[in-house]
């Protein structure tokens, strides 16, 4: 054939041979970017179980019959992969050893054990988590959900009826795979050893994904551990005993490190493999990638593990592109997550509060439960919205929404907000599309913004839910600004019912303050604070309104019983 | 009454007396938020339509009965904003004129005739747009639908059962009062001048829209203007006659500058009132905001008439922060918008690649055609895509979408991009909540940055569907790389049907070519180019595929047929 142009020029420092372990998520992204940047190297793939990029976040809803065909889990078949990618990819075989001196991997087949060694120039680990299995007595009879054969089995024994199931973990998983045993009419049981379910989201959020399931008939227990697992269910830590012949562990997954660790790479705190900004390891051969791998997070600049899906793809195409002599950044995470279960979204961004607590930085929070879309229009959905930042430059440290229409949206633009380094003030001049189907005139994320603006610029000091106990004790007057009626409905204990349309006729027998002020999600309370400020008296507002310090309630009662 | 500390400041500058004239979108929030900032200032409002703060987006569905009760439309009352803000709201009350030297308005009733002069420090003008009527013979004829009156009116009319309707322009509010009527089970014709329907998007995307208007019995004439109308309907520029014993003209609006221009006051240069970026107009003592005012374009930098109620009421929020002391920046718009039109949805930020193109900018533009979430899991949506961009620093210039679902998050997380500056190929990096309901691993919008960062890079030249005619003209070969079956169901004329996964195989009986290599949406063909291209051939793929191809030249022969 004849080359009219040579528009690739052969990168740079590419190995002939690359042999990437691991054919799902990070190992796979990785190796396709290879091709399509390298035509000419050797690309070996070893998977240990039978399918490659196969759709990991697709596995409870097969478990719940709501992705029906197994075919539709399995993205990628070696067949497929060798005659677009020219990847020789191998599955139901396991790297067993890594030898770094001759630059060789062991590979045994997990069907015949054959064993069978394979030389690289360049080695990328993609061998991602295992699942968590509690060491307790009967840990064996608990069921796993991490690859397709889990899903199978699992979607198999879910069709001869269990009689109830229980779910050990309520992360994401755990809760997803909850609502798909639910949809087969199997009596579900979450437990928790948490005091709440999503521990990555606050608790007074959380509270709502607690309420959806039980409202759909998942009971969900907290605060207690699984101490036995037993043919008829589990005992728990607290004594309590669980009905449940079908029980699945979901407590999270921790790094599988089992190679690295055995050819001596370089671990990091938590466990992963310890890799630098474009993902090499200790050893300059050998790249890692995934879940296996600690990453650096955006916020707070420490090393964490995340384990999400589109973290690891993005890993991989990196790691591609380093690999054939391409400049790459460090990219650090801010583990966007979102999770539906039944009728309810919840989703994050960035750093919780109880995080950010926990690291002892400074914050300051926004608190607003708008609507998903303009409310005269029909079908608008509540949602509650809460949103960190750092209060000395405005800068957003993470996002919390809870609802149902339109979660995924305003974490999407908040996510995109923290990314580029918007301040908190700034969400109030972007411009989101609105027509009455989709949004407000002024969007949730709009809201926010403002929120965040009166907040810093000292046209409203807020009041968390947690400080107004103490404020009442130190003599501050509880006003609630609602109608007389939605002050009958429920109230704050001590709180004086004053509306706010009749605030300014009341000025003379209000008392001198200071006074907490509250309506039903922050908005009405704005309008009276800043007229009582106006006239002179000192008064801050409920941040998140009376929809705020309720869910915060009933956390601290969820947390208390647990 | 005893004030415990003074925590607001009176604010400088802020006249004693303030007169909003106009109290819908930006009249309003500015009131309301010069009443937060400041309790002491006597506030009025002149509305000269009998209500204030009406939903001016909810008018069309209220026509097509989505909206069931007009309440639902009118957000406030003249009595409510007394009582929560102490606003002197009069409706049915028209400012006839400005006395600058005296700082008065001359005001009138609607009702009565009667007129009163009132005085101000300030003057805040709000006065909208009026819907344009064509000079043309029984133009009175046509109704228009920009108040809450227009709307009763038409809801009534629409209850008496027209044989059939006519919208006269397709723009936003045509389209959507269009969509509306035909709820009523009304025959419709949507008649435009323009070639092409929503003329804000460019016409290959605006083509879906056209094909849904016709799938639901809306018939639509483009290209053809409204010369007569009659008692039986209308005759077109091109001798047509079209029936329909309603005709609706939705052909835009202008700025209502009537008060303005008798009063001195500097227009700009489209017609609209002039403003600094406070606001201020030529009159220090008067500012103006919403649909009556020039605007800058962020992107083109030059004055433009927005006419979008989110610009308008953070431009009355803006100029009360400014007349009560407080800094503000200059704020150009980006005119996000979004329409849903049955069960398709278009929008856009940002520039078209029709303006950039008149504007004479460079840029550099990706097709996408992505799924709006995970395909495996059950409803995932087709969408198509745009996005321009500078080819020397990769900033954002544009972007469109048109699909169903998640149609808007995308569009609002390109403008949150566009407004934080963030360069196109970053749209690669950002995290954005995935789980199968929502999105895939790579979210559409990641996709955009892939594609980019490619174009950017040198790693896969792209081939825009209008250039592949001359292309194939100069000697390249058309390599139509999907599937022989795909092939057979429509390919570009010309094309070589030679499959990817079997190109590899095919690359000596190839022929020498250039390649112009087009799969169905960009992704095969991209594999596809850059094997090519590291075979030493020369070769370019086709941006979006068969489908941006398909749609660019639906909409050339409606252009043609127009």
């Amino acid at each position: 054939m004849t080359n009219t142009t040579t528009s690739h020029e052969r990168p740079e420092g590419v190995g002939r041979r690359i042999v990437v372990v691991g054919g799902v998520a990070g190992g796979m992204s990785a190796a396709a970017r290879l091709r399509r940047l390298c035509e000419h190297a050797s690309i070996t793939v070893i998977e240990r179980s039978g399918h490659v990029s196969y759709a990991n976040c697709g596995l409870p809803y097969y478990v719940g019959s709501v992705i029906e065909d197994r075919e539709d889990l399995v993205l990628q078949t070696p067949e497929r992969l060798q005659a677009r990618f020219r990847l020789d990819v191998r599955v139901n075989a396991e790297v067993v050893s890594i030898d770094r001196e001759r630059r060789e991997v062991r590979v045994r087949s997990v069907e015949t054990g054959e064993a069978s060694v394979l030389p690289y120039d360049t080695l990328i680990l993609s061998p991602g988590a295992v699942p968590i299995r509690p060491s307790i007595p009967g840990a064996d009879r608990m069921r796993v959900l991490r690859t397709v054969e889990d899903a199978e089995r699992l979607a198999s024994e879910v069709t001869t009826r269990p009689r109830s199931a229980i779910v050990v973990g309520a992360g994401f998983v755990g809760l997803e795979t909850a609502e798909n045993l639910a949809h087969h009419g199997i009596p579900v049981t979450v437990v928790e050893a948490r005091s709440q379910v999503l521990p990555v989201l606050d608790p007074e959020l959380a509270i709502a994904i607690e309420e959806t399931l039980e409202r759909h008939g998942v009971r969900v227990i907290t605060g207690a551990g699984v101490a036995e697992v037993h043919a008829w269910g589990v005992t728990l830590d607290d004594g309590q005993e669980v009905e449940g012949d079908l029980v699945v562990a979901a407590v999270g997954v921790r790094p599988d490190v089992r190679l690295a660790r055995a050819a001596g790479l370089e671990l990091g705190p938590h466990g992963g493999i310890l890799v630098d900004e474009t993902s090499r390891t200790s050893d300059p051969a050998i790249y890692a990638v995934g879940d296996a791998v600690e990453k650096v997070d955006a916020i707070s600049g420490s090393l964490e593990l995340v384990t999400l899906a589109h973290v690891a793809n993005r890993q991989g195409r990196r790691v591609a592109d380093h690999i054939c002599g391409r400049a790459v950044e460090a990219r650090p995470s801010i583990g966007t997550a979102i999770v539906r279960i039944f009728d309810t979204v919840a989703a994050s961004t960035g750093l919780s509060e109880q995080r950010l607590r926990a690291l002892g930085r400074a914050y300051q929070v926004v608190r607003a439960h708008p609507m998903s879309h303009a409310s005269y229009y029909p079908g608008a959905q509540p949602m509650s919205l809460k949103v960190m930042f750092d209060p000395s430059d405005g800068r957003i440290l993470g996002a919390q929404a809870v609802g149902g229409e339109g979660v995924d949206k305003r974490i999407d633009v908040l996510a995109t907000a923290i990314a580029a380094g918007l301040p908190v003030d700034e969400l109030a001049n972007l411009e989101l599309a609105y027509a009455p189907p989709f949004s407000s005139a002024k969007d949730p994320v709009n809201m926010v913004g403002y929120i965040a603006e009166n907040i810093r610029s000292g046209t409203c000091d807020v009041v968390e839910p947690e400080e107004v106990e103490s404020l009442v004790r130190d003599g501050w007057t509880l006003l609630d600004v609602r109608t007389a009626e939605e002050h009958r409905h429920g109230a704050i204990p001590g709180s004086v019912s004053v509306p706010v349309d009749e605030l300014r006729e009341h000025l003379e027998s209000l008392g001198d303050g200071p006074f907490v002020v509250y309506c039903a999600v922050g908005l009405r309370g704005h309008v009276a604070t800043t007229a009582l400020l106006e006239h002179g008296f000192k008064a801050r507002n409920l941040n998140g309104g009376h929809r705020s310090w309720a869910a915060w309630k009933a956390a601290e009662r969820m947390a208390l019983a647990g």
